[in-house]
């Protein structure tokens, strides 16, 4: 075999590494989804058991974070990558590191509501149920975007986060007004606010996500840029 | 120059390399806590400038992040890293991280409570005060830590946390009192509110970072370990 050869070996060996551990964040993805799905359901059901089991599976997602990491570190050491490779696995532990505190606020929504809900706060839990639709659509959308590394899919993604935004400050609004109007139902009225807020933060980390994309495609950080400049990089 | 010298010349222009981006964490470090130093203040003194200059310095942090974040991959790129100086690497890019989301709070709390603060809430504000000043320590010792890698001084910053979480949640159940009890205070408690839980999750954040120092000296993954098997991995 000769040194053309086996370089080309060596160099396949990677791309498999390269890909595999590309389809493991997108199975952890994949996981994370699965969770916010369940958590609408037993939003909708109040479904305590369910709760339970998506506290019980983040500790799943958590795994999924330590060993690609890990994965990561070993693939850097060994292959020594450059550019686009090297920025790719940045990419990587990035996205992994948003899609495990994604995880994180969604345990925390299950075990917040968990019990807490009576039928008397249906309008409440439509509007958090509502919001938890809408994120769990730009998780898939960027997850899709990542499996494609496709820039155009990812600045779509990033656009929508402002709709979940104002999803949010509307739904605060109306919270507040609730609990002004009956002082009582204070308490739980707080564990949706936080569930609103948790949730609106998993569409930022979406948000983040689109941004890595961006990033490895077109090798600028593009964090902090305002819409037009990022328009700006993804076009250009 | 034979080879040695020429290997013991490039490795010292890479410690070099390595110590200056590790002082550069430790400066974005000392900007975030001097911009928590001036929330004190601002809280304090019912100050909307100085509120209004803490927006303004955020986005020092930002750059800072946006440049560590670069020289990291140059290094990574450049220098083929392996084991404990790749660990560092990757400890100052979660690191940087972690500092960027704190500084993010801050300017976050600075920008609720601006021009929302009147004197009848000062009891509220006290809490919020003595929360800040909690984690202000905090964030004082784990960088001391992570100025020399020690691992007992992290630990210890590690177990500080619980405090912190103690005193959110004892502040948060006097303000659901004071709002069930004064209506009206309801906009103002939830800002104060989402003040304490961001200075909550700055604890949290200063945990993170006692995590990769461990990580870095002791070369294991120690996120969601128990306290006990933390301990016994710092300790072993």
């Amino acid at each position: 075999m000769d040194k053309l050869n086996l370089d080309s070996h060596i160099s396949g060996q990677f791309n498999t590494e390269l890909d595999n551990v590309r389809s493991r964040v997108l199975n952890m993805g994949g996981l994370v989804e699965k969770q916010l799905a369940d958590l609408i359901k037993a939003i909708k059901n109040h479904d305590g058991e369910l709760a339970e089991k998506i506290i019980e599976n983040d500790k799943l997602i958590n795994e999924l974070d330590m060993q690609i990491d890990e994965e990561c570190i070993q693939i850097i050491a060994k292959r020594q990558p450059a550019a686009s490779d090297l920025r790719l696995i940045m990419v990587v532990l990035k996205t992994i590191a948003d899609l495990e505190r994604m995880g994180d606020s969604v345990a925390s929504i299950a075990r917040a509501i968990n019990d807490k809900m009576e039928s008397r706060y249906d309008s409440l839990v439509d509007s958090m149920e509502s919001m938890a639709k809408q994120v769990q659509q730009m998780l898939h959308d960027v997850l899709d975007a990542f499996a494609r590394m496709d820039t155009e899919a990812a600045l779509a993604v990033h656009k929508t986060d402002k709709h979940v935004d104002r999803k949010f400050e509307s739904a605060f609004r109306q919270m507040t007004t609730y609990m002004i109007e009956d002082p009582r139902s204070i308490p739980v009225v707080l564990a949706v606010m936080q569930g609103i807020r948790s949730l609106e933060r998993i569409g930022d980390r979406c948000q983040n996500i689109s941004e890595y994309i961006i990033y490895f495609v077109k090798g600028k950080d593009v964090r902090h840029m305002n819409p037009k400049e990022l328009a700006k990089t993804v076009k250009g």
